[in-house]
């Protein structure tokens, strides 16, 4: 019944290569041509992308892997770089209008047409926008990906033909006034800025929300502190948890920070090599103001394109700030994970909600799920952040040529970031409960409250007594008074929990 | 026309939260109820997946952030775990067949929806498998989703109806005599055992051929050498990629030592926490070889199960033999642009195909866009492996739990080096030409020939004539004669290109 | 004459277990008791140290490799942190003094103890704190060496014994009111700090300011730009070091935002967990403010000494803001070098200080040293950072006990930046001269200057001339008149490498 | 009685640069004067090095921070290459003698002044070599530092006064047939293979040997099994630490791996490009044996001299494995103090020795310290792992100039594994302790043993019993009886501790 050998064959044929290349033209089974400076392209008829986009798609494939499974593996450009694109095409083009620099009727069809990549109206986007990130590091292609179907679509508009360069050409009409060089650039941080704020700091805000709730509502649970794993002086579960949220309060203000003012520094004007041939003086200004407006955020132009166009500094920046909200969600978790082992061989300190069966195996096992999944994120973006630095640092006189790399790794953190702070937060951190009998035995367990002694009879007697209850197994008062330093009513005076989670006032 | 303020907030608002919740269950409008130990889970009806599956989409929402766009966003489990899950689970109802532990027309059954999956017949494998990577640390939830998808698929087989848990059971009958905790690592294995077989080890023998035929091409091409990239002695252009050549070499044999004979070692056997619990003796051993017999491979039984489960140092050490190809490919990938830097004002050595125009703003100018997409993919490769470092030095106690991470950064890069280096191979090296005139003139113009004079004269005076030539523009003939170190004849006798390019016989 | 098999067994005995351990005893030849709470330990009994820093010693035989060299290997804790601590310990005593926490005439000791330390005065501080990094994660063992050695020096003071604990006590009156939890902590952040102003910020301060004059200097110099490493459009050598000195420009205001206010966020009065046990409300308060007047720095006492102690986000943020840095650094050594390649076969655009001969067979050759030691330094700092990220994302509970490691990464990339940024400064930045007949003659040949004609004639049509002046090796004067598409008039008007460096006014 | 300002002054002047040069010439008071081929150079008279070696020190003045302190800073160049460095020039010297290349007795001076490196005999080592890593990136100025010691030490032993080129010169006569190029490369290889045998495989052996003995130790041992942190179904504790064992034993066969046999494989032969330009045929091989000869290991010429000067691929894979076994190392030491914290407070299973006081606030405190010191050393070494990375990326044309930097991490990692593995062995595995009865406590209370139902009720009903038993705080057996589900009897006989830790035979 089961044939073995033909299913191995079937499966793998190590010594056959891996073919990346067959579906894409046996689906692209129409076609148009369309020009370059290098020649004719065949397109498929029914995509407005251009000649040089469909060279990168036959030069470019990488990490489309996916690609006989109809997978596109996210290797693409991410789609908030396209959008930035749209924001940024238009802004130039309304800046054009203003300047004269183009037709009003033609710069009205190049506005709707970038209107319709931001509202996704007429223009299915991952279709229009395939190309993968691993392109030229300029992202030449991605923004010509851009001029092209820019192009084709306001030609729509305008009644004409698809790839028709003389009513609309992507270089001459949508591109006027800019290179990749600076375009790019200002995409990156235009969709850098933004992602950050409607993602990153509205989860982040959600989740110290919580923790701070959290905080509160343990602020009267005093239990044992743990320094190097060990028992050590009480404190409250409050006070740990205001530990937690406060890391999260300083990493908003640290990616606040990497933001104002560098991300919000825009390349355009820049051109080619950041010296700005080809616009006219006050172009950059114009247009970095236009793209405040279009994005409520304080945009502005780069004070120097030079730095703007040959580094992505900014982007090492921000992603070290994102690198330590890693570090610190990758404590938290692994805390909270810890707390809550068990149920019965573990601290068992708290409780987290039970969302799945834990085990394909061992039945009634509930995992911290949402703190893996946490601390599996914060390890890609300490990974991410490697990446971002060993392209940033690469450039090449005037430009660097890591740029789609660079930002798609500070996307990809941002939204698995946000992504996990919101499910860490909704599924776990809200829903965490105490277990004040099992915190109870242990405080009560511990040697360490013993500290509370050295001012009172000094720290070398005071270490006698914890090593000789550890050593006979005794409760802490009980060694203390066998050990003659103190009487009973004088260990109740001074070891007392509740007057040692705080200075003495 | 332009409404700006409209548009702008359409565009962004950036005080409400980003949604990525909404589409799901929108689209997936008709259910039918399944169930697991904590309870009924609406599924959508046309699903073959089960409860367990749909509690972690539900739980899990991170990096599915183009959901909006209809983009799944490149953070599901890769296919490749998939497919290997399902030899997996294939080979073990075979020798659970042969040990009589199950039913045989069940195992029929299950054997056959294992093939549906292998043949991608009968199910859309994405569609099916939607669960991202970022869930349980252990991945129980993709093994529950391939124990649902192939109950359920068994179940049709048998004629049954999705769900009936007593017809063939997800846990009881599809996992017999496993557990998450073995097979996800088992499947881990042998998906990068075989994309690094099928994809890079071919990929890089392809590119290691064509720097092997260039290394002959550019045999007899004496050029300057350049050292701290300043002027040195001679050597062949041949010579320079042989060094290319040999690092590909190298980097495949580092590959293969990488993978032999630790990733060949599965988990298998170990069960829930190494031990082989709910097992029989001999499990681990047949089941192993029933994975060699169906791709091919080497896999055996690993030697220490605990190991297997708790570790995944097998892929930091795969990952690092990744690193090591990509600081070659870095390396090579940046010599060859900077060779071929110009056309007028570089190096200008070398040629590379034109492959697409390069700018959208300097007309004419073609760029070294496949070095480029290589050195991004190089930085990438260097940043995930970091991460899977970071995940692999994680693991608590009997089990690691960043599974899902650390496979699919390894895959990841595993596919990104394999289409970098066909497409670098392709579309750059195979057209590599020379620009001999060019050559030539360099070489003759440098003055590290001097080199040759040292046997005859010491390094001294040959020091004296190189400083009198830079520094009064002469050649370095001119300048050897005039020192007065040596006659014309002698010169001509001793600074020959030629004879510089080796030792001397 | 020579044998070769004794030597072979002289330099390396593979199989015989490289000792450590041998050099310490045998130095030591005299000792004195001294004790702690574990019982009695032998000291040497001319150091200061006690009983703690001899168990260390004795425990911690970690990267101490060249003990045999009488070298201490660079792994001992770092001064700057040793200073710290004096400050530390001196402010500490001066506000128990003041709140009569402690005797005036003990305190006065301490104090003078602590001024003989940061005074190196009496106290040889390498011999004195020899302790290694690779200690506790808390670094309490270097703590209670501060403890110790301020004691016994107290007590010297004040007349008594060394070793004589009732006369001045390491924890009950040098540590009073502290913990090592609390500080070292603060002495990590205040050696930070002040190394941070003193050495790295003077440093880059510098060369931000030469590189501000060459960028005046060469702002005449119209040279071809180069993006991809390809001929591109022209701009000025003062441009291009503008954007160099932006780098460093920002990179200053980077390291600024790193330190304020985080980094000014002190630990102390935190003592064990962070509640501030056995200190008085205001203590932290207090110390804070007496370390500001001690050092001039805006210290103040952090708003959570939870997150304090369990977490060293501030230096996972410094060390981002040093990896920023050193991104930038490499990028302009990495340019400056290339610009200066040759002097012959390179660019040859810019030439540096020769400062040595640069090879030990190739006369006459001069390399650019200072840039190789800086992208040598930028390297590490990178890999410093990650360290920094793993250590400080591992934190357990109420304490990060990665201590040590993680402020001797940050203090050794700062003085590694530091110093490397004075030394390329200094010896090769500002010594840097221009080869304007070069740069002239590239200018020239290039072909991107027909990115002037795009307004006049399209983009299309300048392509043509460019293709054509490549392929048929004309200049492009001569290709655009043959083209057809303009005027030797209208060349010579629209295509002025003056014109091109800025916007159009 | 205590000046605050003056101190204040005293401790640190924010605004003045610290210096790094003061102390230098001070103790250099007397001098020779040296030449190059630059010119003359003063050099400290009771120095054997000459003039390029004091002008290294004049211009590369980094890392030497505590030089004010009489430090170095553990910035030099490790004297691990200066002794390989003296193997490969008396190698050398053998072979030029052998190839009448040499004068007889000019050799026998040179090779008697490499013995006296070797045996650290007439020579300081430390004074002699006094150069930083952060030098040329080639690693000549070390390299002319080897031949202008050994050529003044042979001058003295020839009778000669130092300096005397004519009599030995350290290019013409000790660098003979080499260049740093092939030279440095060459001692970074024997350097890394030897420190690699002699200090961290036995290391790593003698940990494996006491992790094996534990093993066997706990054999008996049946504990509760922990995964994702929580409660799972039993194993001995002698499995679980047989998991720690396989781990090293894989870690060492992955070192050897890597050394074998591509850090063999020796650059010498290559000079200047990789070339052999001024050798004879067989130089490389001659030389490479007798190193082998030397050394006892097995060294051989490289396949190709290009990749070898060009790359260091061989570190980048040699510190991958480093990185590995810091992985390995980092999740052992973290398991070992998980395991063994409390004492009452956590999980308390084992115990490790007490070595020092643990806290100086909280008496009687005593920690894991040897797990804190290696895990921070893991930190470190993933750390210089990209460093490493990142420098062997960057290599340019015929040679990598990052060469100092990636043998000086290497080296480093080699020795913190190594001592730390050393350490963590004496000071902490071998006197692992049991609490048996903490031990058998945790294994009665667990619930996972409800897996051994699966097989007799199947998962869906085990489930049930264990989730009543959590809810209700029933034992387990409680529970199973109460379901209904089995007998008292059948529980017996199904749930066995002893049966689960293994297949069934």
């Amino acid at each position: 019944m089961i044939s073995r050998i033909s299913h191995r064959l079937m499966v793998i044929n190590l010594t056959r290569k891996f073919s990346v290349s067959s579906a894409i033209m046996a689906s692209d089974s129409k076609f148009r041509v369309e020009r370059d400076t290098m020649g004719e392209v065949k397109v498929p008829s029914d995509r407005l992308y251009g000649a040089q986009t469909q060279r990168s798609r036959n030069n470019f494939r990488i990490g489309v892997y996916n690609e006989e499974d109809a997978e596109w593996g996210g290797e693409q450009m991410p789609l908030a770089v396209i959008k930035a694109f749209a924001i940024l095409k238009k802004a130039c083009c309304i800046v054009n209008m203003e300047q004269s620099n183009i037709d009003k009727k033609l710069a009205g069809a190049i506005i709707n047409a970038c209107d319709d990549i931001l509202m996704k109206k007429n223009i299915n986007l991952r279709q229009e926008f395939p190309l993968v990130i691993w392109q030229t590091g300029s992202g030449t292609q991605s923004n010509m990906n851009c001029n092209e179907v820019i192009a084709n679509r306001a030609i729509e508009i305008l009644g004409g033909q698809r790839g028709d360069r003389n009513l609309v050409h992507p270089n001459d009409h949508v591109n006027k006034g800019q290179s990749s060089n600076d375009t790019f650039p200002t995409a990156m941080h235009v969709a850098t800025a933004i992602e950050t704020h409607r993602r990153l700091l509205i989860s982040l805000d959600e989740l110290l929300n919580s923790l701070r709730k959290k905080e509160k509502e343990f602020n009267h649970i005093i239990k044992i502190g743990r320094t190097h794993c060990q028992d050590a002086v009480p404190l409250t579960l409050g006070q740990e948890f205001s530990g937690y949220a406060q890391q999260i309060e300083f990493g908003i203000q640290r990616i606040k920070a990497a933001l104002e003012p560098r991300m919000y520094y825009l390349a355009i004007g820049g051109t080619a090599v950041g010296t700005g041939l080809n616009t006219k003086v006050g172009w950059d200004k114009a247009v970095s103001s236009e793209i405040a407006n279009l994005t409520g955020l304080p945009f502005r132009e780069s004070p120097n394109k030079f730095e703007a166009l040959a580094s992505h500094d900014a982007f090492i920046e921000l992603s070290g700030a994102l690198n330590v909200v890693a570090a610190s969600l990758m404590k938290i978790a692994n805390d909270i994970r810890l707390l809550a082992s068990g149920p019965r061989c573990g601290l068992g300190e708290i409780m987290l909600p039970e969302l799945e069966p834990g085990s394909s195996i061992m039945p009634g096992k509930v995992n911290p799920t949402q703190c893996e999944a946490m601390t599996m994120v914060c390890a890609q973006v300490m990974g991410n952040h490697v990446a971002v630095t060993i392209g940033g640092s690469n450039g090449h006189f005037e430009l660097n040529v890591f740029k789609p790399m660079i930002v798609a790794n500070v996307l990809r953190s941002i939204t698995l970031l946000a992504d996990a702070a919101t499910s860490f937060n909704t599924n776990c951190v809200t829903g965490i409960q105490v277990n004040e009998k099992r915190i109870n035995q242990l405080l009560n367990d511990s040697l360490m409250l013993v500290t509370a002694l050295n001012p009172h009879i000094g720290y070398d007697k005071a270490a006698q007594i914890a090593k000789k209850a550890h050593k006979e197994g005794l409760s802490l008062k009980e060694s203390a008074i066998q050990s003659g330093f103190l009487t009973e009513q004088q260990f109740n005076e001074w070891v007392k929990p509740e007057d040692m989670i705080g200075p003495k006032k």
